[in-house]
């Protein structure tokens, strides 16, 4: 059906680029770990415990954000510079990969006459995965420049001229690679910046800018020259707003009045607040009012939206946007009494609703076993421990406020979750994608059926 | 296809039924209601306040056992025999409804040579209707009075010959109608009868081949006819067996040192208690251990499989084991490299997938929104929103403590979600299936894609 159907020689070199990454990532974050571990790494020159530096090397590899210790005040510079090393390699990393995997299933799913760098790939190659390497590190590092810079105006303000440039060059990277880790101190985040218009928007549009994926941010680079979104770009970016604007007017209702979070604000700190609320979740790990002042509903609405997460192929995590999506047009589809899922007139075809349906499944199943593990393991609140595994599925990096007293079990269970939430859903869309074309020649059953609802 | 999609003459008639449903349930509910409020249906002899009396009513109509007043104490003999009627004619009239229903769809799904009983609905008429009503009440009247016979030899033993026949019929129909309606008092449900196997076990199974549903139930009582079991059955039949056991194993792991629930039972005691906490939330309602006492762990895992719950065209509710069979094996189908789901070598077709997927959606977007709803109206813990939410969505009945503490909205949101959780999921199933056949030959869009995971 597709161009690259044919090629019978990328099947099997599809699986390894994944198997690069899985292990790559196994790597670096015990490379990590163990810098971590040694003495000039913390504030206090002790010797940092295994599980935490571990914990911390993991929660940076894979921009999550969770820390069990406080990044600001444990750590010492050359602590905070291993970390924010280990988050850039993770965020252009995964980023690379994922570019180039999806440039791969670009191939299979007609995308490829519209995203413009695509034509560099057609033979995936070595020079092919350096130069795409190289063009997203051109892009990585001109976005978090831009943050850098608007981002210093206020810090050199509070913390001079060395310490602003530093603080700002690394809240920029941490929030561009949707990795959540700030130097403020105290397990705050950015709450002391709530009514401060520079550093929660620059901030909140280095996460959002990170989270629409890297497809979506070529094609926009390109619209001049191609006149037109993909169907992918075009879903990505509306149910992204819908997402972001829908939030915070809920955000805003829900906490106006809640002297914990919002209550005490201005009217432009309250807005400032509810985009930003509603930013966070999807995926960045920051907050700039406190998780735990927040309501029962305003927790539950930042697990649902943690869940949905960002798009494909960014440095966010979570379901995807464009997952949710299908799985909410399916529905649509099957309400309207139509054959197929339609999107923007668009028919999507039952291979990628199955694996979208799939994705979301294991995904969910992911959350409430850990969920689970922790409910036993930990002891807290049921809120506590779902928001905890949601966050580390995601990679988000939000907490009640429970990472720091987590049991080593406990630890090791979010530690992996950070883990399987990086590398599980692009492996899995990867290794559906493969297996597919390899088994579906095999056998039919005869069809039957059984009764649902 | 199938002989039925030929009979034109059905796509109409096929939606009257469930508006019937919905509207008889509905007027049913209204008369309970206004019966209930009158003096002498409470004990005390006042006027019952409307919201209180149409809850009560919407909770045994729809089967549910959630109450704002304590069943045994509140309510007079006279009150109490308007509930246990409620429960039967929501009972009874659900599963001829049902039933009735899918048979019609039966038709459409090649289960026609294996229901027996099928072969007196050729056609879908008064007669025909009667005639499964008496079938079905017989049925139903067989069980009820085996297990009222059975629970009444301890009740008379506890209550005298009199109260103790009538609290035998009470609880057996109760039961078998998966209500969860008693009469012990205090908001205890029947856990002074923890280790009790008499009363267990009865209710136990009479709540077990309640949830199985009619179609099961019937296919079952002919099986020495047809020799075989037919699709739905074998994995109806299956996958109960496996949450009622893998459940109980779990509950026993949790519960075992819990002083609050199992701790201080006896060997049999802590056996019965696991296997009866597995077996009520799909969708009894009644418990033998306190539910507020259980570990967090055990809480959530009750949430679970109350929103599973039981079989269709049961007394039960959820989105049934049938359609959390058909995700499950669509997942291991995405997994496995397969393009179609497959059951005991079957392959299950594309439009009855989405249908499940589109319930399963519906359905936890349901529980969802009523969790929010309760989180933002109701003082409380999330997790006892959440366990209520799913409760009235599965008119399981089960409840952490809040429903008689509930505000008048968080009243109403939890009776229209019983109301819901009854006649929405069959609703929805029909209104599916005679959509799809309606408007299956209009345009068709090209098709697209786009990214997941
Ligand atoms: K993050
Ligand atoms: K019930």
């Amino acid at each position: 059906m597709e161009s690259g159907e044919r090629d019978g020689k990328l099947s099997l070199k599809r699986i390894q680029p994944v198997q690069v990454l899985a292990l790559g990532f196994a790597g670096v974050i015990l490379v990590g770990a163990l810098l971590l571990m040694l003495p000039i790494s913390s504030r206090s020159g002790v010797v940092t415990p295994f599980v935490d530096a571990l914990f911390t090397a993991t929660s940076a590899v894979c921009v999550t954000g969770l820390v069990v210790v406080d990044t600001g005040t444990y750590w010492s510079t050359f602590g905070q510079i291993v970390i924010i090393s280990l988050i850039q390699i993770g965020g252009l990393g995964f980023m690379t990969f994922a570019t180039m995997f999806f440039v791969l299933l670009g191939k299979r799913i007609t995308l490829k006459e519209r995203l413009i760098m695509q034509e560099a790939y057609n033979a995936f190659n070595l020079q092919g995965v350096v130069k795409l390497a190289l063009y997203v590190m051109g892009i990585t590092f001109t976005i978090e420049g831009i943050g850098a810079v608007l981002l210093s105006t206020q810090f050199i303000k509070d913390y001079g001229l060395l310490k602003g440039i530093y603080y700002g060059i690394f809240h920029s990277i941490s929030a561009f690679c949707n990795a959540g880790f700030d130097l403020i101190g105290g397990f705050r985040s950015i709450t002391p910046y709530v009514e401060n218009a520079t550093v929660t928007l620059t901030i909140g549009g280095l996460i959002a800018v990170g989270g629409i994926g890297f497809a979506v941010i070529t094609e926009l680079l390109h619209i001049r020259k191609t006149k037109r979104l993909s169907l992918h770009t075009k879903v990505v970016l509306i149910v992204t707003a819908i997402l972001i604007l829908g939030g915070a007017v809920l955000f805003f209702i829900l906490e106006y009045a809640n002297p914990k979070t919002m209550g005490n604000l201005s009217m432009k700190g309250k807005i400032l607040a509810s985009l930003f609320a509603s930013i966070t979740p999807r995926t960045a790990g920051y907050n700039s009012i406190p998780t735990d002042g927040m309501t029962t509903a305003g927790q539950f609405l930042t697990i649902i939206l943690m869940f949905i997460g960002a798009s494909p192929g960014s440095t966010g995590g979570g379901i995807k946007t464009s997952t949710a999506t299908l799985i909410f047009m399916t529905v649509i589809a099957v309400v309207r009494g139509r054959e197929d899922t339609e999107i923007f007139k668009k028919r999507i075809n039952k291979a990628m609703v199955y694996r979208a349906l799939a994705i979301s499944v294991i995904s969910f199943t992911l959350v409430m076993v850990v969920t689970f593990i922790l409910s036993i393991t930990e002891q807290g609140k049921f809120i506590e421990f779902l928001y905890e595994a949601t966050s580390a599925f995601g990679t988000v990096g939000l907490t009640l406020g429970i990472t720091p007293k987590l049991t080593t079990i406990g630890k090791v269970a979010v530690l992996l979750t950070m883990y399987a939430g990086r590398v599980g859903p692009l492996t899995l869309a990867l290794a559906f994608a493969s297996r597919q074309q390899l088994e579906s020649s095999s056998i039919k059953y005869p069809e039957d059926k059984i009764l649902v609802g």
